[in-house]
Protein backbone atom coordinates (compact mmCIF):
# COMPACT_ATOMS: atom_id res chain seq x y z
CA UNK A 1 0.00 0.00 0.00
CA UNK A 2 0.80 3.77 -0.67
CA UNK A 3 2.26 6.12 2.09
CA UNK A 4 -0.98 8.57 2.36
CA UNK A 5 1.50 11.43 3.63
CA UNK A 6 4.20 11.37 1.10
CA UNK A 7 3.19 9.74 -2.15
CA UNK A 8 -0.24 11.39 -2.26
CA UNK A 9 0.69 14.74 -0.37
CA UNK A 10 -2.89 16.55 -1.42
CA UNK A 11 -5.14 13.85 -0.35
CA UNK A 12 -7.21 14.97 2.87
CA UNK A 13 -6.55 13.03 5.86
CA UNK A 14 -8.95 10.35 7.48
CA UNK A 15 -9.41 13.31 10.07
CA UNK A 16 -8.61 17.01 9.95
CA UNK A 17 -4.84 17.18 11.05
CA UNK A 18 -4.33 19.16 14.13
CA UNK A 19 -0.57 18.06 15.66
CA UNK A 20 2.16 19.41 14.93
CA UNK A 21 5.42 18.26 14.27
CA UNK A 22 6.46 16.06 11.28
CA UNK A 23 3.94 12.91 10.63
CA UNK A 24 7.01 10.54 12.49
CA UNK A 25 6.98 13.14 15.51
CA UNK A 26 2.94 13.19 15.90
CA UNK A 27 2.79 9.14 15.52
CA UNK A 28 5.39 8.90 18.77
CA UNK A 29 3.41 12.15 20.38
CA UNK A 30 0.03 10.01 20.00
CA UNK A 31 1.41 6.30 20.88
CA UNK A 32 2.94 7.97 23.76
CA UNK A 33 -0.35 9.00 24.90
CA UNK A 34 -1.90 6.04 24.52
CA UNK A 35 0.75 3.55 25.65
CA UNK A 36 0.51 5.32 29.11
CA UNK A 37 -3.02 5.86 29.49
CA UNK A 38 -4.26 2.42 28.05
CA UNK A 39 -1.71 0.41 28.51
CA UNK A 40 0.85 -1.07 25.72
CA UNK A 41 -0.79 -3.86 24.76
CA UNK A 42 -4.39 -2.56 24.73
CA UNK A 43 -3.05 -0.16 22.33
CA UNK A 44 -3.35 -1.08 18.36
CA UNK A 45 -1.18 0.73 15.66
CA UNK A 46 -4.76 1.37 14.25
CA UNK A 47 -5.88 3.56 16.88
CA UNK A 48 -2.19 5.46 16.86
CA UNK A 49 -2.90 6.19 13.40
CA UNK A 50 -6.34 7.17 13.74
CA UNK A 51 -4.65 9.65 16.57
CA UNK A 52 -2.60 11.54 14.12
CA UNK A 53 -5.41 11.22 11.42
CA UNK A 54 -2.93 8.89 9.21
CA UNK A 55 -4.05 5.89 7.52
CA UNK A 56 -2.46 2.28 9.23
CA UNK A 57 -0.39 1.84 6.17
CA UNK A 58 1.17 4.96 6.28
CA UNK A 59 2.14 4.39 9.83
CA UNK A 60 4.16 1.27 8.52
CA UNK A 61 6.09 3.76 6.70
CA UNK A 62 7.38 5.52 9.75
CA UNK A 63 7.97 2.25 12.12
CA UNK A 64 8.23 -1.49 11.66
CA UNK A 65 5.26 -1.72 14.05
CA UNK A 66 4.28 -1.30 17.58
CA UNK A 67 7.54 -2.50 19.47
CA UNK A 68 9.68 0.03 17.62
CA UNK A 69 7.42 2.68 18.48
CA UNK A 70 7.67 1.72 21.99
CA UNK A 71 11.39 1.25 21.63
CA UNK A 72 11.81 4.54 20.26
CA UNK A 73 9.14 6.55 23.16
CA UNK A 74 11.66 4.80 25.59
CA UNK A 75 14.90 5.72 24.06
CA UNK A 76 13.89 9.29 25.03
CA UNK A 77 14.18 8.84 28.40
CA UNK A 78 17.50 7.42 28.47
CA UNK A 79 19.14 8.86 25.18
CA UNK A 80 19.81 12.45 26.33
CA UNK A 81 21.52 11.81 29.20
CA UNK A 82 23.81 9.01 27.97
CA UNK A 83 24.96 11.68 25.08
CA UNK A 84 25.97 14.21 27.67
CA UNK A 85 27.88 11.38 30.18
CA UNK A 86 31.16 11.49 28.70
CA UNK A 87 31.06 15.22 28.20
CA UNK A 88 30.42 15.63 31.61
CA UNK A 89 33.05 13.11 32.42
CA UNK A 90 35.54 15.43 30.39
CA UNK A 91 34.36 18.75 31.49
CA UNK A 92 34.61 18.04 35.04
CA UNK A 93 37.79 16.90 36.85
CA UNK A 94 37.94 13.76 38.73
CA UNK A 95 38.53 15.84 41.83
CA UNK A 96 35.33 17.52 41.17
CA UNK A 97 33.46 14.12 41.37
CA UNK A 98 30.53 15.31 43.24
CA UNK A 99 29.89 18.34 40.77
CA UNK A 100 30.12 15.82 37.93
CA UNK A 101 27.73 13.59 39.65
CA UNK A 102 24.98 16.23 40.46
CA UNK A 103 25.49 17.42 36.58
CA UNK A 104 24.60 13.99 35.67
CA UNK A 105 21.59 13.82 37.76
CA UNK A 106 20.25 17.45 36.83
CA UNK A 107 20.60 16.34 33.16
CA UNK A 108 18.85 13.11 33.18
CA UNK A 109 16.12 14.79 35.67
CA UNK A 110 15.89 17.47 33.06
CA UNK A 111 15.29 14.21 30.66
CA UNK A 112 12.47 12.65 32.68
CA UNK A 113 10.78 15.70 33.51
CA UNK A 114 10.51 16.80 29.59
CA UNK A 115 9.93 13.55 28.09
CA UNK A 116 5.70 13.94 26.09
CA UNK A 117 3.46 11.97 28.49
CA UNK A 118 6.07 10.76 31.50
CA UNK A 119 6.57 7.59 28.96
CA UNK A 120 9.16 6.72 32.01
CA UNK A 121 5.87 4.94 33.64
CA UNK A 122 6.15 2.17 30.33
CA UNK A 123 9.43 1.38 31.91
CA UNK A 124 7.86 -1.77 33.96
CA UNK A 125 4.46 -1.96 32.73
CA UNK A 126 4.14 -5.85 32.75
CA UNK A 127 3.12 -5.79 28.96
CA UNK A 128 6.07 -4.32 27.92
CA UNK A 129 8.49 -5.99 29.86
CA UNK A 130 6.39 -9.15 28.22
CA UNK A 131 6.39 -8.00 25.09
CA UNK A 132 10.64 -7.97 25.34
CA UNK A 133 12.49 -8.10 22.12
CA UNK A 134 15.47 -6.86 20.83
CA UNK A 135 14.44 -3.04 20.68
CA UNK A 136 13.37 -3.51 24.45
CA UNK A 137 16.60 -5.09 25.37
CA UNK A 138 18.68 -2.14 23.70
CA UNK A 139 16.93 0.16 26.44
CA UNK A 140 17.75 -2.18 29.07
CA UNK A 141 21.35 -2.13 28.06
CA UNK A 142 21.49 1.95 27.77
CA UNK A 143 19.34 2.21 31.32
CA UNK A 144 22.35 -0.42 32.89
CA UNK A 145 25.06 1.48 31.20
CA UNK A 146 23.30 5.08 32.75
CA UNK A 147 23.27 3.27 36.15
CA UNK A 148 26.67 2.37 35.67
CA UNK A 149 28.04 5.56 35.02
CA UNK A 150 26.16 6.92 38.31
CA UNK A 151 27.94 3.71 40.25
CA UNK A 152 30.93 4.95 38.81
CA UNK A 153 30.49 8.62 40.37
CA UNK A 154 29.28 7.72 43.27
CA UNK A 155 31.58 5.19 44.20
CA UNK A 156 34.53 7.93 43.56
CA UNK A 157 32.82 10.02 45.94
CA UNK A 158 31.14 7.69 48.84
CA UNK A 159 34.79 6.41 48.90
CA UNK A 160 36.36 9.92 49.86
CA UNK A 161 33.86 10.21 52.35
CA UNK A 162 33.66 6.77 53.98
CA UNK A 163 30.87 5.79 52.91
CA UNK A 164 31.48 1.60 52.43
CA UNK A 165 27.86 0.52 49.90
CA UNK A 166 29.02 -1.27 47.44
CA UNK A 167 29.13 0.72 43.69
CA UNK A 168 26.37 -1.01 42.23
CA UNK A 169 24.59 -0.63 44.95
CA UNK A 170 24.61 3.10 45.07
CA UNK A 171 24.23 3.03 41.25
CA UNK A 172 20.41 1.31 41.89
CA UNK A 173 20.03 4.17 44.66
CA UNK A 174 21.05 7.72 42.75
CA UNK A 175 19.32 5.96 39.76
CA UNK A 176 15.99 5.13 41.57
CA UNK A 177 16.05 8.69 43.42
CA UNK A 178 16.48 10.74 40.15
CA UNK A 179 13.58 8.53 38.77
CA UNK A 180 12.05 9.56 41.58
CA UNK A 181 10.75 12.31 38.73
CA UNK A 182 8.63 9.82 37.52
CA UNK A 183 6.76 8.67 40.19
CA UNK A 184 6.46 12.84 40.74
CA UNK A 185 4.65 13.20 37.66
CA UNK A 186 2.63 10.31 37.17
CA UNK A 187 1.02 11.55 41.25
CA UNK A 188 0.65 14.87 38.82
CA UNK A 189 3.13 16.73 40.58
CA UNK A 190 5.59 19.24 38.38
CA UNK A 191 9.55 19.07 38.56
CA UNK A 192 10.41 22.59 38.52
CA UNK A 193 14.05 23.77 38.70
CA UNK A 194 13.70 23.77 42.81
CA UNK A 195 12.24 20.27 42.51
CA UNK A 196 15.60 19.21 40.56
CA UNK A 197 17.75 20.69 43.08
CA UNK A 198 16.28 18.45 45.47
CA UNK A 199 16.66 15.67 44.20
CA UNK A 200 20.39 15.95 43.05
CA UNK A 201 20.89 17.39 46.65
CA UNK A 202 19.62 13.71 47.82
CA UNK A 203 21.76 12.18 45.29
CA UNK A 204 24.97 13.96 46.65
CA UNK A 205 23.86 13.18 50.26
CA UNK A 206 23.45 9.65 49.19
CA UNK A 207 26.96 9.32 48.48
CA UNK A 208 27.83 10.77 51.83
CA UNK A 209 28.16 14.69 51.41
CA UNK A 210 27.39 17.38 53.83
CA UNK A 211 25.04 20.31 53.01
CA UNK A 212 27.82 22.21 52.27
CA UNK A 213 29.49 20.11 49.84
CA UNK A 214 25.93 19.66 48.39
CA UNK A 215 25.12 23.34 48.05
CA UNK A 216 28.51 24.08 46.66
CA UNK A 217 28.15 21.12 44.13
CA UNK A 218 24.81 22.08 43.32
CA UNK A 219 26.01 25.66 42.09
CA UNK A 220 28.94 24.67 40.10
CA UNK A 221 26.46 21.99 38.03
CA UNK A 222 23.47 24.27 37.59
CA UNK A 223 25.89 26.65 35.92
CA UNK A 224 27.80 24.24 33.87
CA UNK A 225 24.03 22.71 32.91
CA UNK A 226 23.52 26.19 31.76
CA UNK A 227 26.91 25.81 29.17
CA UNK A 228 25.44 22.50 27.85
CA UNK A 229 22.26 23.61 27.09
CA UNK A 230 23.69 26.47 25.20
CA UNK A 231 25.76 23.91 22.86
CA UNK A 232 28.90 21.67 23.59
CA UNK A 233 31.13 24.75 21.81
CA UNK A 234 30.27 27.56 24.19
CA UNK A 235 31.25 25.35 27.55
CA UNK A 236 33.80 26.62 29.22
CA UNK A 237 35.48 23.17 31.34
CA UNK A 238 35.03 23.21 34.91
CA UNK A 239 38.44 24.75 36.89
CA UNK A 240 40.82 21.90 38.54
CA UNK A 241 40.16 22.62 41.98
CA UNK A 242 43.67 24.60 43.72
CA UNK A 243 44.81 22.33 46.68
CA UNK B 1 -25.93 -18.72 41.34
CA UNK B 2 -24.53 -20.80 44.76
CA UNK B 3 -20.61 -20.41 45.86
CA UNK B 4 -19.61 -23.45 44.71
CA UNK B 5 -16.46 -23.68 47.77
CA UNK B 6 -19.20 -23.27 50.41
CA UNK B 7 -22.56 -24.67 49.74
CA UNK B 8 -21.15 -27.43 47.93
CA UNK B 9 -18.33 -28.45 49.72
CA UNK B 10 -17.85 -31.87 48.41
CA UNK B 11 -18.82 -30.94 44.49
CA UNK B 12 -15.31 -31.61 42.10
CA UNK B 13 -13.68 -27.71 41.36
CA UNK B 14 -13.34 -27.25 37.80
CA UNK B 15 -9.62 -27.47 37.91
CA UNK B 16 -7.77 -30.03 40.68
CA UNK B 17 -6.70 -26.87 43.00
CA UNK B 18 -3.16 -27.55 43.84
CA UNK B 19 -2.88 -23.77 45.85
CA UNK B 20 -2.56 -23.48 48.97
CA UNK B 21 -4.47 -21.41 51.55
CA UNK B 22 -7.91 -20.39 51.61
CA UNK B 23 -10.04 -19.79 48.46
CA UNK B 24 -9.92 -16.42 49.47
CA UNK B 25 -5.83 -16.44 49.42
CA UNK B 26 -6.02 -18.03 46.56
CA UNK B 27 -7.92 -15.90 44.67
CA UNK B 28 -5.38 -13.00 45.76
CA UNK B 29 -1.99 -15.02 44.84
CA UNK B 30 -3.77 -15.76 41.34
CA UNK B 31 -4.95 -12.25 40.68
CA UNK B 32 -1.40 -11.14 41.79
CA UNK B 33 0.24 -13.74 39.26
CA UNK B 34 -1.91 -12.39 36.38
CA UNK B 35 -2.59 -8.46 37.30
CA UNK B 36 1.44 -8.16 37.06
CA UNK B 37 2.18 -10.46 34.40
CA UNK B 38 -0.75 -9.49 31.88
CA UNK B 39 -1.93 -5.86 33.58
CA UNK B 40 -5.00 -5.26 35.51
CA UNK B 41 -7.52 -4.51 32.46
CA UNK B 42 -6.16 -7.38 30.38
CA UNK B 43 -7.28 -9.90 33.70
CA UNK B 44 -11.02 -11.00 33.69
CA UNK B 45 -12.06 -12.10 36.74
CA UNK B 46 -13.58 -15.41 34.75
CA UNK B 47 -9.37 -16.17 34.08
CA UNK B 48 -8.39 -15.25 38.12
CA UNK B 49 -11.33 -18.11 39.20
CA UNK B 50 -10.07 -20.52 36.35
CA UNK B 51 -6.71 -19.89 37.88
CA UNK B 52 -7.79 -21.17 41.07
CA UNK B 53 -9.87 -23.56 39.72
CA UNK B 54 -13.64 -22.01 40.95
CA UNK B 55 -16.72 -21.01 39.30
CA UNK B 56 -16.58 -17.27 38.55
CA UNK B 57 -19.55 -17.02 40.72
CA UNK B 58 -17.41 -18.48 43.57
CA UNK B 59 -15.14 -15.63 43.18
CA UNK B 60 -18.02 -13.17 43.83
CA UNK B 61 -18.62 -14.85 47.13
CA UNK B 62 -15.26 -13.63 48.18
CA UNK B 63 -15.10 -10.07 46.48
CA UNK B 64 -17.46 -7.75 44.84
CA UNK B 65 -15.06 -7.84 42.23
CA UNK B 66 -12.32 -6.85 40.30
CA UNK B 67 -11.48 -3.70 41.93
CA UNK B 68 -12.09 -4.99 45.25
CA UNK B 69 -9.54 -7.67 44.50
CA UNK B 70 -6.70 -4.64 43.39
CA UNK B 71 -7.23 -2.70 46.04
CA UNK B 72 -7.21 -5.87 48.86
CA UNK B 73 -3.86 -6.50 46.77
CA UNK B 74 -2.29 -2.89 47.21
CA UNK B 75 -3.41 -2.70 50.60
CA UNK B 76 -0.52 -5.70 51.50
CA UNK B 77 2.17 -3.23 50.19
CA UNK B 78 1.30 -0.69 52.84
CA UNK B 79 -0.57 -2.18 55.92
CA UNK B 80 1.66 -4.09 57.34
CA UNK B 81 3.69 -0.82 57.49
CA UNK B 82 1.16 1.23 58.53
CA UNK B 83 0.47 -1.24 61.61
CA UNK B 84 3.65 -0.48 63.31
CA UNK B 85 4.29 3.31 62.36
CA UNK B 86 2.49 4.36 65.77
CA UNK B 87 4.43 0.70 67.99
CA UNK B 88 7.59 2.81 66.31
CA UNK B 89 7.43 6.44 67.45
CA UNK B 90 6.11 4.76 70.96
CA UNK B 91 9.50 2.18 70.86
CA UNK B 92 12.01 4.77 69.68
CA UNK B 93 12.17 8.44 71.91
CA UNK B 94 12.40 11.45 69.73
CA UNK B 95 16.25 11.90 70.48
CA UNK B 96 16.76 8.91 68.43
CA UNK B 97 14.50 9.79 65.66
CA UNK B 98 17.80 7.94 63.18
CA UNK B 99 17.07 4.60 64.56
CA UNK B 100 13.23 5.19 64.18
CA UNK B 101 13.65 6.35 60.37
CA UNK B 102 15.97 3.14 60.07
CA UNK B 103 13.29 0.81 61.70
CA UNK B 104 10.30 2.43 59.14
CA UNK B 105 12.47 1.76 56.30
CA UNK B 106 13.75 -1.49 57.26
CA UNK B 107 9.82 -2.31 58.34
CA UNK B 108 8.96 -1.10 54.96
CA UNK B 109 11.54 -2.99 52.74
CA UNK B 110 10.32 -5.87 54.70
CA UNK B 111 6.98 -5.54 53.12
CA UNK B 112 7.39 -4.91 49.91
CA UNK B 113 10.69 -7.59 49.62
CA UNK B 114 7.83 -9.74 50.70
CA UNK B 115 4.37 -8.82 48.80
CA UNK B 116 3.83 -12.03 46.16
CA UNK B 117 4.39 -11.36 42.86
CA UNK B 118 5.81 -8.00 43.77
CA UNK B 119 2.24 -6.24 43.43
CA UNK B 120 3.78 -2.74 44.21
CA UNK B 121 4.25 -2.84 40.39
CA UNK B 122 0.91 -2.12 40.15
CA UNK B 123 0.64 1.50 42.10
CA UNK B 124 1.44 3.30 38.71
CA UNK B 125 -0.04 0.93 35.68
CA UNK B 126 -2.24 3.42 33.82
CA UNK B 127 -4.90 0.70 33.39
CA UNK B 128 -5.10 1.00 37.72
CA UNK B 129 -4.87 4.44 38.14
CA UNK B 130 -7.47 4.74 35.23
CA UNK B 131 -9.52 2.09 37.19
CA UNK B 132 -9.26 4.76 40.33
CA UNK B 133 -12.34 4.20 42.30
CA UNK B 134 -13.48 4.80 45.85
CA UNK B 135 -10.81 1.63 46.87
CA UNK B 136 -7.85 2.93 45.32
CA UNK B 137 -8.93 5.93 46.77
CA UNK B 138 -8.41 4.72 49.95
CA UNK B 139 -4.91 3.10 49.13
CA UNK B 140 -3.65 6.44 47.60
CA UNK B 141 -4.80 8.05 51.45
CA UNK B 142 -2.38 5.07 53.45
CA UNK B 143 0.06 5.84 50.65
CA UNK B 144 -0.03 9.53 51.62
CA UNK B 145 0.16 8.77 55.07
CA UNK B 146 3.20 6.21 55.08
CA UNK B 147 5.33 9.28 52.97
CA UNK B 148 4.24 11.95 56.01
CA UNK B 149 5.75 8.88 58.11
CA UNK B 150 8.51 9.37 56.29
CA UNK B 151 8.30 13.08 56.24
CA UNK B 152 8.62 13.80 59.52
CA UNK B 153 10.64 11.62 60.67
CA UNK B 154 12.90 12.68 57.95
CA UNK B 155 12.61 16.64 58.86
CA UNK B 156 13.77 16.03 62.84
CA UNK B 157 16.89 13.79 61.13
CA UNK B 158 17.29 16.39 58.38
CA UNK B 159 17.01 19.37 60.39
CA UNK B 160 19.61 18.22 62.91
CA UNK B 161 21.97 17.52 60.36
CA UNK B 162 21.74 20.99 58.81
CA UNK B 163 20.09 19.99 56.17
CA UNK B 164 17.53 22.51 54.75
CA UNK B 165 15.64 20.00 52.20
CA UNK B 166 11.38 20.90 52.82
CA UNK B 167 10.14 17.80 54.89
CA UNK B 168 7.15 17.07 51.56
CA UNK B 169 10.03 16.89 49.39
CA UNK B 170 11.96 14.76 51.68
CA UNK B 171 9.08 12.40 52.58
CA UNK B 172 9.01 11.81 48.80
CA UNK B 173 12.79 11.04 48.32
CA UNK B 174 12.60 8.59 51.47
CA UNK B 175 9.55 6.54 50.12
CA UNK B 176 11.21 6.40 46.57
CA UNK B 177 14.26 5.42 47.95
CA UNK B 178 12.82 2.22 49.86
CA UNK B 179 10.23 2.00 46.95
CA UNK B 180 13.53 0.56 44.90
CA UNK B 181 12.63 -2.76 46.22
CA UNK B 182 9.94 -2.78 43.38
CA UNK B 183 12.25 -1.60 41.06
CA UNK B 184 15.08 -4.28 42.26
CA UNK B 185 12.25 -7.02 42.11
CA UNK B 186 10.95 -6.62 39.01
CA UNK B 187 14.51 -6.56 37.24
CA UNK B 188 14.70 -9.61 38.81
CA UNK B 189 17.20 -8.89 41.73
CA UNK B 190 16.29 -10.71 44.92
CA UNK B 191 16.10 -8.01 48.12
CA UNK B 192 18.01 -9.55 51.14
CA UNK B 193 18.50 -8.19 54.66
CA UNK B 194 22.16 -7.02 52.94
CA UNK B 195 20.54 -5.25 50.64
CA UNK B 196 17.62 -4.15 52.59
CA UNK B 197 20.47 -2.34 55.13
CA UNK B 198 22.08 -0.60 51.92
CA UNK B 199 18.81 1.25 51.37
CA UNK B 200 18.13 1.54 54.55
CA UNK B 201 21.86 3.28 55.10
CA UNK B 202 20.49 5.47 52.09
CA UNK B 203 17.51 6.83 53.84
CA UNK B 204 20.04 7.57 56.64
CA UNK B 205 22.53 9.53 54.36
CA UNK B 206 19.30 11.42 52.73
CA UNK B 207 18.39 12.81 55.94
CA UNK B 208 22.10 13.87 56.51
CA UNK B 209 23.75 11.01 58.40
CA UNK B 210 27.53 9.79 58.30
CA UNK B 211 28.50 6.22 58.09
CA UNK B 212 29.22 6.30 61.82
CA UNK B 213 25.38 7.47 62.84
CA UNK B 214 23.86 5.36 60.03
CA UNK B 215 25.86 2.55 61.24
CA UNK B 216 24.41 2.64 64.90
CA UNK B 217 20.71 3.62 63.83
CA UNK B 218 21.37 0.40 61.04
CA UNK B 219 22.22 -2.32 64.56
CA UNK B 220 19.54 -0.51 66.94
CA UNK B 221 17.15 -0.75 64.36
CA UNK B 222 17.76 -4.34 63.22
CA UNK B 223 17.42 -5.12 66.48
CA UNK B 224 13.81 -3.53 67.34
CA UNK B 225 13.12 -5.39 63.80
CA UNK B 226 13.72 -8.62 65.04
CA UNK B 227 11.86 -7.72 68.19
CA UNK B 228 9.02 -6.29 66.50
CA UNK B 229 9.09 -9.80 64.41
CA UNK B 230 8.02 -12.13 67.62
CA UNK B 231 5.77 -10.14 68.61
CA UNK B 232 4.87 -6.29 70.31
CA UNK B 233 4.44 -8.12 73.98
CA UNK B 234 8.41 -9.17 73.90
CA UNK B 235 9.42 -5.92 72.28
CA UNK B 236 11.90 -3.74 75.05
CA UNK B 237 11.61 0.03 74.05
CA UNK B 238 14.83 1.41 72.53
CA UNK B 239 16.34 3.43 75.86
CA UNK B 240 16.60 7.23 75.96
CA UNK B 241 20.08 7.97 74.90
CA UNK B 242 22.18 9.77 78.04
CA UNK B 243 23.39 13.32 77.08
Amino acid sequence: MSSLSRVRPGRPRLIPNIGVGTPREQVLEAAARLFTSKGFAATSTREIAEAVGIRQASLYYHFAGKDEILATLLATTVRPTQMVVDEIVTLVPPERVETALCLLALVDIDTLARVPHNVGVLYQLPDVVSAANLDYASFRQAHSELTEAYADLGAQLATRHGVTAPPRALGSMLIQQVEGVITLRADGNDVDSDRAIEIAGGCLRLCGCDQAEATQAIRRATALQDQLRLGASAVTPCPTPVR
